[in-house]
């Protein structure tokens, strides 16, 4: 059972992942990928990951874990939290600790191991944003839960072990304080103005134009105007929703056809980055509000986070985001 | 002149430097390290930096900006601040930004180009960080300043883009959110206990002993109890003292024999890993304080963070501290 432990000055949870089979002397450098060989989530390997949660499969095939899949979401093999037990609260001398309850699963975007998002059909991304919501609302009913983040690594540097796309879903017995700043951030703006921050965001950025990246009927793409890393790239729904799987079928559509288009700008303007996809949404207690929004966060992996970012939590970010925004929007498809 | 926005969000302060010639199209791939070749840090290359702001010359040299020194300060060529200028609070719309005010030094901490910390002499480490507190007390002048960082990046992963081993400086004008969340930390326990935190930290820890790596009369260096990195490891001075810059002549030499010990240890532990290196202190205004603690915190950089730790805040460590501590202690040396 990984052991989730306070950090007792900040109040920083950290999930020490003893099942995670890394031992001190394993520990010379980050892991590597697997490249070319066995890959655990192409066809005919079902067997090799655990049984299957939720697959979309042509007409006709419903046996489970067998071949034919459009989409598979299946528990990790290797989880950093455990679904089974309780919560487990205790002491040790000053510090605090509970048992890493929650789950962990992947969600195996796509049968072809060598698609990523900009080269999978309009259909395949499309599906990835309905198994995201599909497993949203079947977690929320588990009680123990109070968040969901749902996310993606793409390429090595980006922390990908697997290079077959894929993303990830954990589930979380507390809201993260990540979560809890952004959601405390938005109601602070709400209470003075009445208004969603991320609505006027919207507004400004559509009036201004300089960080705008592209939009659809449902979708904006905007340079964030404090972007931590050079083209980060933030995708955000027109209309207020607090929550993202409740979300209009349509949107989802659009959803996939804009991420698909941002996606395959940053590959041609960066020569295919590795980069984190982060969805933000409200925490489960939350789901219908006012105040926050939600929204994808993109961040390439172009910069190092070093001493200073960890010291301060501020960032360094050499690239002004209105010319990241101009050199996407010219971008050719 | 840098800028530094805010996040409207989350509050969160980025530095876009402008002046650190990074455009869209040098972004390819994160910055390489110059390895061989021309050195501005090694002897007879002293006018290839900005003039130096302080020095250590043998006996009898007091020639600025010549050979013969022993450690050497210098303004960074590249800053991620300026130091001239006002702070010119504005704002964009509904966003914050003001003028990237600050100082931005480098501390280069031996004339020998392939010394590391744990090969340097226990004098050269110990100059080092007389440095760090010669240049703490000058710059506390500056009533701009409200928090001084002093950090080290080892080896490329790191962050590091030069490999003579150097030390950075950056005064600025805000305390980071960071220090403020362990500062706060440290007063709310201190608040409900009357002791300070780190106090207690370390005699539990002595008495425990699991997470020791070694000590000597002033200082103990411990794996933390909730680590977020394999091997992250913090050095403690056993006697309270708030800031960095008040200790008393001796500890800086146990200081520097503590430091070169577990830089050491780790180094053969790990292959010579790259690590950040952050000296954690009191905010100016609160130099003498009895809630905070000043240490110093050592992270390899062995994993990588990806989306879960973007997301949630929240860290994952396959690595156990009682692990890692056990096997840093029976290094021998």
């Amino acid at each position: 059972m990984p052991e989730v432990r306070k950090d007792p000055i900040t109040g920083g949870w950290v999930i020490i992942s003893t099942d995670r089979a890394h031992r001190p002397h394993d520990f010379r450098r980050a892991s590597t990928v697997q490249v070319g060989g066995f890959c655990p989530f192409c066809y005919g390997n079902e067997d090799k990951t655990p049984p299957e949660i939720l697959a979309y499969r042509e007409n006709g095939n419903h046996t489970p874990n067998s071949q034919g899949w459009l989409l598979r979401v299946v528990p990790n093999k290797f989880p950093a939290l455990q679904i089974e037990g309780d919560m487990g609260r205790m002491g040790e001398g000053l510090y605090d600790k509970m048992n890493g309850i929650g789950a962990h699963e992947i969600i195996i975007e796509t049968p072809h191991h060598d698609r990523t998002i900009p080269t999978m059909t309009d259909s395949e991304v499309e599906s990835m944003f309905w198994a995201y919501r599909d497993r949203l609302i079947d977690l929320k009913r588990d009680r123990r839960f109070r968040y969901i983040l749902i996310f993606k690594n793409h390429g090595e540097a980006a922390g990908a072990s697997l290079e077959h796309s894929h993303s990830q879903l954990i589930a979380l017995p507390i809201v993260p304080s990540k979560v809890r700043e952004e959601v405390e951030g938005s109601k602070r703006y709400y209470d003075l103005k009445e208004r969603c921050i991320y609505c006027d965001i919207i507004r400004q950025e559509l009036d201004d134009g300089v960080r705008v990246i592209t939009e659809n009927q449902d979708f904006v793409a905007v340079a964030p105007y404090a972007p931590r890393f050079p083209f980060e790239t933030w995708i955000l729904p027109k209309h207020h929703e607090s929550s993202y799987e409740e979300s209009l079928r349509l949107e989802y559509k659009n959803l996939a056809r804009i991420t698909k288009d941002v996606l395959g700008r940053l590959d041609k303007a960066l020569e295919n980055p590795p980069y984190n996809m982060i969805v933000h949404t409200s925490p489960i207690a939350e789901v219908h509000n006012d105040y926050y929004h939600w929204h994808i966060e993109i961040m390439p992996t172009l910069t190092r986070v070093a001493g200073f970012e960890w010291g301060t939590g501020f960032y360094i970010n050499p690239t002004p985001p209105e010319e990241a925004a101009k050199f996407m929007r010219e971008i050719v498809e």
